[in-house]
């Protein structure tokens, strides 16, 4: 379905890092699953991973690379998760980074291992032997759409974005990809999102970009409230764009926030359009909370229940369920106090029905690709969005199939 | 589909209760949708109710009544929820107990009112007035049945059972009988569950056990974590039963509880086996947990996810998907050192999928229509047992079409 989710037709290349795609043969439909990005030395590289206990082993691997060394390569297959593999999860991921520091002359060190796919099985690190030099021969600056495609699994869209601005007269440019359509409730981190400008920023402030615009995109969404074991993040800055570097918390550091901000924010949405059944795109915005942590619990509360989700699938204005989302998710308010608006429509207030409200307008909004639900708790002057999709037949049907 | 489920033939009457279940007009299939319970005077009668704030209008009555009076009648409706109806359903739920007082010559404030079905539209009082003299002219001791189908909303089954012991010479009898499908996951309270003995208990200790129950049972059961405005459960003892009146935790009150356990927990399970679309039964156990909560925890997680469910919906062992709920759960262990099993199979030991482990034996008992999930977390001796379904193509349907 893919709601409202255009692909790129071309991604703006970012000077000093290459990128390849491959088919290595992991996936059974022979299609590229194994991807390579090269970052110039003297790059900074941040990431953020999954909080998920049964994280697979390339996050572990992963890092404990980053805390030793600074990256050169990032690796990443599709088709497998390299998740609850225990041991041998561990020396397959090792010896992937091995492979490419023997190809590319670095330490294994310098390369981080990511995977993702089915879980519980083993990776097929010969595959990823035997793919090596095609990954060499293939590194180029314009190859984002081949790592976006190849980095996708229940994906149906490639999701990638670019945006550009002019910084202290230079141009600074963003690009990224990312890959998710289901096990979304991304937690600190994401599905996979490789995200690099070509600007010069202090590694200090590039890591605190990273969590800002990680919050507010991949860290407010959700598809079925899964966080998977294999989630991950990284923004890279190779400083190539000529600006000076930026070291402190100015005007080029928030024009800069803004810019990675947006390609996160389309990145993560992107996930919940491809989303997998996905036939609506949902905001969920809660308002005039007392603190944002009930804002986003009042928000996943909504986004969660099955209820809700299918009476979006349904287009069916049955806001009876939201009001009782709203009232179990343990958040205090005062129920004659708080709205709830479906679009601009007013369907709760005063504890009840809105007096005005009217099955017709609700049944409006309702049958929009695009539905925005707001909920006024009125206990403070705090708000979050999240963003989520409805529950359909083929959510149940992908993942009753997805290994068969 | 109903897994397991037979509806019982017949229930055994409780000296000192007669019911009455009438056709009132208020569900649209013209069936039962009208049921009253009559206590006969001396009887104890506790309740809890749900915990969700946007509580529908007869809950709020039904707290405040029990506060001020021993409750004599129970009125019951379905087909309609009288939640999220603001001051109208306040005074429409008052109205409808005022009617039965009129009719019985007792208080408003004896009266406690129940209502289940749409949320959010008025309680056709007038209908209710109607029926007032049809429902006296029906009550007997004998209507459970009637009862059990007067209270149906989108159930396919009748829920009840009955249990008896000999207690000091004395035979008692337990008879109850439930209702609910969807918007379950009760929260100190049930859907609706309506249960009587003809045992004599003080109230204190009837109360006692009505907790100890519910907690074993109907806080035991999650469709799909959606509390429902509308739950409710209450426990009657008209002490007719000629034994002497039970008010210290001796090896009576034992044998009572026991008994009650059973009642309340086939009751709840029926829920479960009769969930919306359901075609599996689960019992998710988690053992060797530091407290009871962490194990609830990691049991409702599993329970909840959407991937696990559909995998269950599918017969498909895709484990990986259970080892990422309990890494998701929030609850603090070491993964090295938890198993989990599929029936009699160790799955995930040390890790990773355990050594012994082959697809084939997961198969076997992900074919079954009842599964068992086990987790041991070696953190503790704590324990808790969760039953749950699993998400169909039916159960979208069902809450998709469910107001159509």
């Amino acid at each position: 379905m893919a709601v409202g989710l255009q692909e790129p037709e071309s991604l703006l290349p970012i000077n000093g890092v290459r990128l390849a795609s491959v088919i290595a043969g992991i996936k059974k439909n022979q299609s590229e699953d194994l991807v390579l990005i090269e970052m110039q030395q003297g790059s900074e590289c941040v990431a953020v991973f999954t909080q998920n206990k049964f994280c697979a082993a390339p996050v572990t691997l992963a890092k404990k690379h980053l805390s030793k060394a600074e990256p050169r390569y990032l690796l990443i297959n599709s088709g497998n998760a390299n998740a609850g593999t225990g041991e041998q999860g561990m020396l397959d991921a090792l010896q992937s980074c091995v492979l490419v520091s023997q190809q590319f002359a670095c330490k294994p060190e310098e390369v981080l291992p990511f995977s993702t796919g089915v879980i519980g099985e083993n990776l097929p690190v010969d595959k990823i032997a035997s793919a090596m030099k095609k990954l060499e021969q293939a590194l180029s600056v314009d190859n984002w759409i081949a790592a976006g495609q190849g980095i996708m699994t229940t994906d149906t869209r490639l999701k990638g974005v670019s945006r550009q601005i002019e910084l202290q007269g230079k141009k600074i440019t963003v690009t990224g990809v990312s890959k998710g359509a289901g096990m979304i409730q991304p937690n600190m981190a994401t599905m996979l999102g490789y995200i690099a400008t070509d600007a010069a920023i202090s590694k200090p402030l590039l890591q605190e970009c990273l969590i800002d615009a990680v919050n507010l995109s991949f860290n407010s969404i959700t598809v079925d409230s899964d966080t998977s074991t294999n989630d991950a993040c990284v923004l890279i800055a190779t400083g190539q764009a000529g600006n000076e570097i930026i070291s402190k918390k100015d005007e080029s550091y928030k024009q800069l926030l803004q810019l990675i901000r947006e390609v996160f924010t389309t990145l993560a949405q992107a996930i919940i359009r491809d989303a997998e059944g996905a036939t609506k795109f949902v905001s969920i915005q809660v308002n005039s909370s007392h603190s944002v942590e009930d804002a986003r619990q009042v928000a996943y509360t909504i986004a969660h229940s099955p209820l809700v989700k299918t009476a979006l699938f349904a287009s069916d204005p049955n806001w009876g369920r939201i009001l009782a989302a709203v009232g179990r998710s343990g958040v205090e308010f005062e129920i004659n106090k708080i709205q709830i608006y479906l679009g601009d429509v007013c369907i709760v207030s005063n504890g009840g029905r809105d007096p005005s409200y009217t099955e017709k307008q609700g049944q409006q909004v309702m049958s929009q690709e695009e539905i925005d639900i707001r909920v006024e708790l009125n206990t403070g002057d705090k708000s979050a969005c999240i963003w989520t999709s409805d529950l359909s037949y083929d959510y149940v049907k992908i993942n009753a199939e997805y290994r068969s």
